[in-house]
């Protein structure tokens, strides 16, 4: 199978959401990218990970980079069996704290490595010791300059406001990062790009599920373990892009509360991928389906013959499913906005670079 | 001034919202109780902590809890000055890390210490190496069992489904604990009873703003720094008690992204405290206003003048501000849930304990 040539200048200018259609269309290409050209830079910046040897990982990122953080987070958790936590930025900006990060790696996660409150934190974690590593779409950043080591996701440039490619190769490098600091083995990426192709030209399936939503309001997303941040970015893609309120929440935290919220008139869209965090939602979903929701499942095959969805690959490590789960929500928040009349590149009251201090 | 006496027994069964109503009311006592009769288990517990010198900091938590663990970890970050991380209870339970946590503070909070993937979790932190610390309304749960030190919010029995009086105990506890744990001094805390029994003494004014939300289906809350854990509390409790899609996010990351959502359907309340925090909001409201958006704030008396809202007590140092901020917004929930008709003491589909593995 081979990928599809889509490129930025597939759809005629003036066409609502052309360039976020390309974009979600180039990622197969962009992770061979950073599979192969760039697949070096990651291997140094693992060694020195390895070489330092941290006992405690804290990531640092906004938006949809905050969502990749948190998949970071999971692998550092799991994988290497550290100790990790997500920056409240502003504890360095704005609090001014300067903590203590000796043995501490700082992983800054941003698109266009351009957000001063991100660069500000990653210049403090560098001066308390932290070893720090950035990891962006764009290697001259200031962002980048604050880092001793970067990564570079090598997405190319993103033009839509909804970031889509950047994200899926944000989760990518993290992988090849974390996975080589530890000295495991990255084979299993290998097939990403042939699996993305062919989850995108799926697309037909999902542009019919999008009709179902034209006229929701508010809708949950729900997942656990490595799938959770999946349900917090289309979450956000859909909110950035189709403006309902759409909420995202780990099945163990739906159940100490939001379920309350449920109803007929509440959507869920379940990612319930193969693997340990796949199972422990499954005690989740005879819940919602309890409260009348209307449930749509993506990932497992079996789970979607039970609830209906989008099935989603087999055999793909777990680790791996959020690089080609995040797929299909991509093009659902697209078809939704231009089935509602919007422009998913270019979204209301938005920027692509967010200056937060 | 005194607090008011009111208790369980202040309305009669079978009124709904009775119990929340009594709860919400409790605070002032409860706050006291913790101060004086809670004084020395708090301070032998800061002891042990500040004898072990953690170098990091875990909080581990769920649903409401799960916002109090998020103040506590700014006390943290910017008090302590040490890096710190929302646990992903998961990690420990269903993919079985066994992470190295030597030098590790381990904060488990919740309510009632039952829930068997937090027990779970906390008994892997101590075996793991960590200093293990359960702050919970039940000194006889399997969490507190779990753990080395224990803290009692002493709360009371909490009846009502939506934790209100424990919540805010929850915060109290972290404040004195961890000030403690620091060589700090906790006088400024002796006058939350009488300045949130003033605050509740609002509550004619909160009622007259539920009105205003009574068919809105959608609200946004909005926060920075030390209140951005109150926003998440919220609305947690506005959708848990008035099923509304009610969401948080800091003021700096609804800039990347979600800002996209809001116009005039969408209420936003902004809790803007006096302090870093509040004032890192100030950029973030004309934002807002440009929007559409209908604005409220919680908070400094001035954005109250400005924006319109309801004005809380000045000169409360900002760490304990979240104690006070929350009570408006406890009455908030409980009105728009009895002008809807529901009963916020026992929400469809919830159990007051939640046990999630």
């Amino acid at each position: 199978m081979s990928e599809p040539a889509s490129g930025p200048g597939e759809l005629p200018e003036g066409i609502p959401g052309r360039l976020m259609a390309a974009e979600i269309g180039e990622q197969p290409l962009v992770w061979r990218r950073l599979l192969t050209e760039g697949a070096e830079q990651v291997r140094t910046a693992a060694a020195a990970i390895a070489a330092h040897s941290p006992r405690f990982v804290l990531l640092l990122a906004r938006g949809t980079s905050d969502r990749a953080a948190l998949y970071g987070k999971y692998l550092v958790e799991i994988r290497h069996q550290l100790p990790a936590g997500l920056v409240s930025p502003s504890t360095m900006t704005a609090y001014g704290a300067r903590p203590d990060l000796r043995d501490v790696l700082m992983i800054g996660v941003s698109q266009s490595g351009g957000s001063p409150d991100l660069v500000r934190a990653m210049q403090v974690a560098r001066e308390q010791g932290a070893l720090t590593v950035a990891v962006t779409n764009n290697p001259g950043s200031p962002l980048a300059a604050a880092a001793e080591l970067g990564v570079d996701v090598l997405a190319g440039p993103e033009r839509a406001v909804a970031a889509t490619k950047s994200y899926s190769a944000q989760l990518l490098a993290l992988y090849l990062l974390l996975e080589q600091a530890r000295g495991g083995s990255v084979e299993a990426a290998h097939a990403l790009p042939t699996l993305g192709a062919a989850v995108l030209r799926g697309q037909e399936q999902v542009a019919v599920a999008a009709e179902r939503y034209r006229f929701a309001q508010r809708l949950v997303v729900t997942a656990r373990g490595y799938s959770y941040p999946s349900a917090q970015e289309a979450a956000l893609k859909l909110m950035e892009t189709s403006y309902l309120s759409a909420q995202a929440f780990s099945g163990a935290d739906l159940m100490h509360g939001p379920l309350a919220m449920l109803d007929r008139e509440v959507p869920v869209i379940a990612i319930r991928s193969d693997g340990v965090g796949g199972r422990a939602l499954d005690a989740v979903l005879p819940r919602l389906a309890e409260t009348g929701a209307d449930l749509f499942c993506v990932g497992s095959p079996e789970a979607v013959q039970r609830w209906g969805g989008i099935a989603l690959p087999e055999n793909v490590p777990e680790e791996l499913a959020p690089v080609l789960e995040i797929l299909p929500l991509q093009q659902l928040a697209l078809h939704l906005a231009l089935r509602r009349g919007g422009d998913p590149d270019s979204p209301r009251g938005l920027r692509k670079v967010t200056e937060t201090l």
